[in-house]
């Protein structure tokens, strides 16, 4: 009897290899076992912390049962612990018979443990507090906004992050911003608030949008004093890690599609939504890509970054560390919007890319990302890797920010079925990528 | 020159009543108006609190500006003061890195100031927890339920409200319950608990959706312990005050219609929805009805009773002072159902009287409001009027269970043209059922 020899490796089909991805993600329940995990079992991770480093450990082992290799790149963090939070209006009692729900920006400074009380003073942008110029000494200041939707986060995250910084310079004692918060039920959202070099932190909280109202109505009857008692703690940076594996190509090993999320989380609750959801995303690509068989034609590379929430210091570590190899990234992912259902595809590259990954994204129609769509293709880790192209699944947002970065990033309010097929849908969209016989257009630098 | 004689009184056309009430409803703005006062300035009014007797004075005042002669009349109420509270599951680390969102039940009792911890056990009705008998000794006996929605209030509410005391004959150590809620941004909801005389207060705490669903993760995953720490007060009754006045009827003075809301709130929030809006919709009527002229044919009393939230003793005492009336109360309303649009008519009367209203109601039509629908027509405090009919403006419960009893309830989710289409509404029908020259059957004792 002859033995016959091995049959010559054939390319794979890549639709017969996305319809398999699919089937797997939407059938293993992996990924929101995933979720639960990381939401349940370590819990609020906030750089610096047990949870974090408990993070970083579980991502390490969710990879090497997956049978790949996962590398800790160290990254520095800041280490900012919340301490007591509370206030109310004091100057007008009797708009002052509650508590004001408000938590502590990240990064922020702290006021002495007794509390400190001043004048408040309401601004609805930088430079209307620029225009205040030394009214602001010693005062309060609370910025308002209008967010009528997730189109407005960026608008209003600019007074988030950088209001108490201009407040700083000014003299102001504090700062106050209205959550960014599509919904309410009196939880307070909060977020990284930034300081030049040089400025020292002040206090800074966000207030719930029932509070932030109230606040508004009083200032409307007269002037207002509020007392503020927040005592976070601002500790020296901290060692922490990305957790980085790959799935070697098998003709352009060279070449690096790069899909990621973030390990890190606020401190309030699970992070379920931000970003447990895009890192169980992740360790799904990497579990089905893996299994691949031959492997697609280009390295996949998967990255958990660390302090994506008050720093990006994972994502500037990770560009540093790679410099001489983010020519040869030719497309980077990162999933940090959420468990919701698939909307389309985002892409930031050169002139022609849309066209390229029109093509990519047809087998994923019938999930609900089989069009390019304009719109934000990054996410602030990946924003670090210049030149590199950016591509993302676009998700549904209506209700991302009901409960980004508050207390309610908590489990039960992710839905398993729109979870996976926004799973599916990354996972093979990075396969795509990796497969394709044409690159993407690289961006203007 | 002959001086003519006054003309004689012409009865007034109904219709053209009911049109002038909807009309300054629909435009003054003095609904909302006084649920952003009630709120804002005199805030949570608890029975016993210094806010309660805030809204007492404040209810007083209110009538008195409307030019009517309000009495006080007394009412003793429980004084209950929330304390310290929070709680961790302690068994399992992991599962134990987020603070549970909880908030103690009034009435209930405290822990040691330095809490308890105990294993806990799940049950879903009180009959399980019988069956349960010596197995909940020294235990946390958690309750779990399902709630899709308003029309599962009420078998949630008796494990709320007896659950406590039942756990506590068994021996239990403290009583947890999934709180009653259609809508979770992690705000727990509170509510009382009774127990019976001579059983001993237990500590007793609703959690927050995601936290419930937590723990019954954790449960399911193995045992589990909970530390809690709840310091609430019982303290001495408190005197305090039904707020009543009234517009004599122009032909039967002695028939009363009965419209009433409940002044006091839970600690936690504004209490807008629970019970200002009800208020201000009284206080609506008093002052619209109040300057008819002539005056409706029957007496329309209006009641702002004490204490609805925690004991009913305004409910009580008021059926108690005017026992001698109650026969000729002909009619009684409470409006204790949030401030959104009406949805219908509800009555609770003997045999026919729903073709008595549906006639009343008629005008009501466009409003919502012109159709006799099926469920419940009373309210807490006027549930307590044995025989007489009671008659309800419907109103729309969506969203009502979203807020209700919890930090959430807070002006920002009343919207001011639903609420002055209930104020409309329950004007229009109070009037009409003070007008009507046919009264509503009594229902069976």
């Amino acid at each position: 009897m002859l033995l016959a020899a091995a049959p010559p490796a054939r390319p794979p089909n890549p639709e017969v290899e996305v319809a398999k991805l699919v089937g797997a993600a939407l059938t293993d329940g992996l990924t929101y076992a995933r979720v639960e995990d990381l939401s349940d079992r370590i819990g609020p991770r906030l750089s610096g912390s047990k949870g974090a480093a408990n993070a970083v450990l579980w991502a390490k082992a969710q990879l090497e049962a997956e049978g790949l290799k996962p590398v800790l790149e160290p990254v520095e963090v800041p280490h900012w612990v919340r301490g007591e939070e509370r206030g109310e209006i004091s100057s007008d009692l009797r708009f002052g018979a509650m508590p004001l729900a408000l938590t502590a920006l990240g990064g922020c400074g702290a006021t002495p443990a007794e509390g400190l009380t001043a004048e408040v003073v309401e601004v609805d942008s930088l430079q209307a507090l620029a225009a205040l110029g030394e009214k602001a000494r010693g005062k309060i200041v609370y910025f308002t906004h209008h967010m009528a939707g997730p189109q407005d986060y960026g608008q209003g995250s600019v007074l988030r992050t950088h209001g108490a910084n201009a407040a700083a310079k000014l003299g102001a004692v504090a700062m106050l911003v209205r959550s960014l918060s599509t919904a309410s039920l009196r939880a307070p959202h909060t977020g990284m608030t930034a300081f030049d070099p040089g400025v020292a932190p002040i206090p800074a909280a966000a207030l719930a949008l029932a509070d932030s109202e109230r606040l508004h109505r009083a200032l409307a009857a007269g002037p207002v004093k509020v007392h503020l008692v927040l005592t976070p703690k601002i500790l020296p940076d901290a060692d922490s890690f990305n957790v980085v594996a790959q799935v070697n190509g098998r003709e352009k090993p060279e070449e690096i599609v790069e899909f990621s999320a973030h390990l890190d989380s606020w401190d309030l609750a699970q992070g379920a939504e931000d970003d447990a959801a895009g890192v169980a995303m992740v360790l799904e690509a990497a579990r089905l890509i893996s299994r691949l068989s031959p492997p697609p034609r280009r390295t996949v590379r998967f990255v958990l970054y660390m302090n994506e929430e008050n720093g990006q210091a994972g994502g500037k570590a990770y560009a540093k560390a790679h410099a001489s190899e983010l020519s040869r990234h030719v497309a980077a992912l990162e999933a940090d919007f959420g468990a919701a259902r698939p909307m389309g595809i985002g892409v930031h590259a050169g002139p022609g890319a849309e066209a390229v990954l029109a093509a990519l994204a047809r087998p994923l129609a019938t999930l609900g990302a089989g069009s390019v769509v304009a719109g934000h293709a990054g996410g602030a880790d990946v924003d670090e890797l210049e030149g590199v192209p950016l591509v993302s699944v676009r998700q549904d947002g209506t209700h991302y920010f009901d409960v980004h970065h508050s207390a309610a990033d908590t489990l039960d309010h992710i839905r398993p079925l729109e979870l996976a097929l926004a799973s599916a849908a990354w996972t093979a969209l990075t396969y795509q990528l990796a497969e394709s016989t044409q690159l993407l257009p690289r961006p203007a630098k």
